[in-house]
């Protein structure tokens, strides 16, 4: 009763994260299930989007033009880079509609465990970026865990070399959360920055 | 940064059998950041089994063969037809290798609410199937909810009048099962079931 072609789908279904093999079968039925069209164009999506869609050559994030459209706006300014780990986080910064500067994409975080270095990440085409002058502030938006801190710690010792200042979002209590259920090391950062009002 | 072919990726992925926006989100820069055969893949697996599968003429399960294995197979009895709602039944009820008959799928259930009557399932064709007299039993083993037990109760009653036995298969306690926990509707039809030991 094994059907090739619907094991090989299946198989390619699990391979997306967070999917185990039942949804992958739940996944796969269903696009056997719906009119053939439908299943088509989520194929023909995935293959549209692969071959328009790359990182942009000055940032890293996704786009679909030479140069993406933050990289091409010439009304942002180009005396402030944040720092990303990946290009869905620039999407984040760019809901905010707080930030009005340049980004850059490391994709990834330095993580040796991994085997993952300086190498592997972004980080030369960002001091590169960082030379002549015009880059002011270099503002590092990195995840707020082990590997994002020392990529950043990383990457603002390079920046100091340079003499550009590199800045770190603050960490802190999230708005709409409740101090009860606040973790003790979150506690702490929102405490050590305190402002005064 | 909305960039039409990721948005459509997402559109697309959304789609599926219990994937919001945010799960598609994840699936669609997932298929963006890996090596594009391994998304290509995805989308050739997609197109692949919706090419080459396609329900069998006889019974119904999904099958990349003119006609499906099992109605293939001349060492299974014609004399038993089991009925169930879904090629996905086929599959489950094959795995208990049990049964040695055919099947008929009848693609759905019962269900007036949602304007799905008997000339909506693949009734007509099961009738069909048992003229002649080779046909002794019919299994039916549609889902145990209210849809499934009337479309069995349904077709029972068609069956008996062609002078076909008409089977239900045994709603009980499930094998690893709880007492404690068991519902009393399935308690109560597992007490009206019980069986001299």
């Amino acid at each position: 009763m094994a059907i090739a072609s619907i094991e090989k789908m299946i198989t390619q279904l699990a391979r997306l994260p967070g999917v185990g093999r039942k949804t992958a079968q739940r996944y796969a039925f269903f696009l056997l299930g719906v009119p053939e069209e439908q299943a088509l164009e989520l194929a023909d999506a995935i293959i549209g989007a692969r071959k328009s869609v790359h990182p942009c050559p000055v940032c890293g994030t996704y786009t679909d033009l030479e140069k993406c459209e933050i990289c091409a706006d010439p009304k942002r300014t180009d005396a402030v880079i944040c720092v990303v780990g990946d290009p869905r986080d620039v999407m984040a910064m760019e809901k905010t509609r707080e930030f009005t500067g340049r980004y850059h994409v490391l994709n990834g975080s330095l993580s040796p465990m991994n085997g993952i270095g300086p190498a592997d990440l972004k980080i030369n085409e960002l001091m590169q970026r960082c030379e002549g002058g015009t880059v002011k502030e270099v503002i590092l938006a990195t995840n707020p865990d082990v590997e994002g801190e020392a990529t950043a710690a990383y990457i603002a010792k390079l920046l100091k070399a340079k003499g550009v200042t590199a800045t770190r979002i603050a960490h802190g209590v999230p708005i709409g959360g409740n101090l009860e259920y606040t973790d003790e090391v979150t506690l702490a950062k929102a405490l050590e920055g305190r402002r005064v009002l």
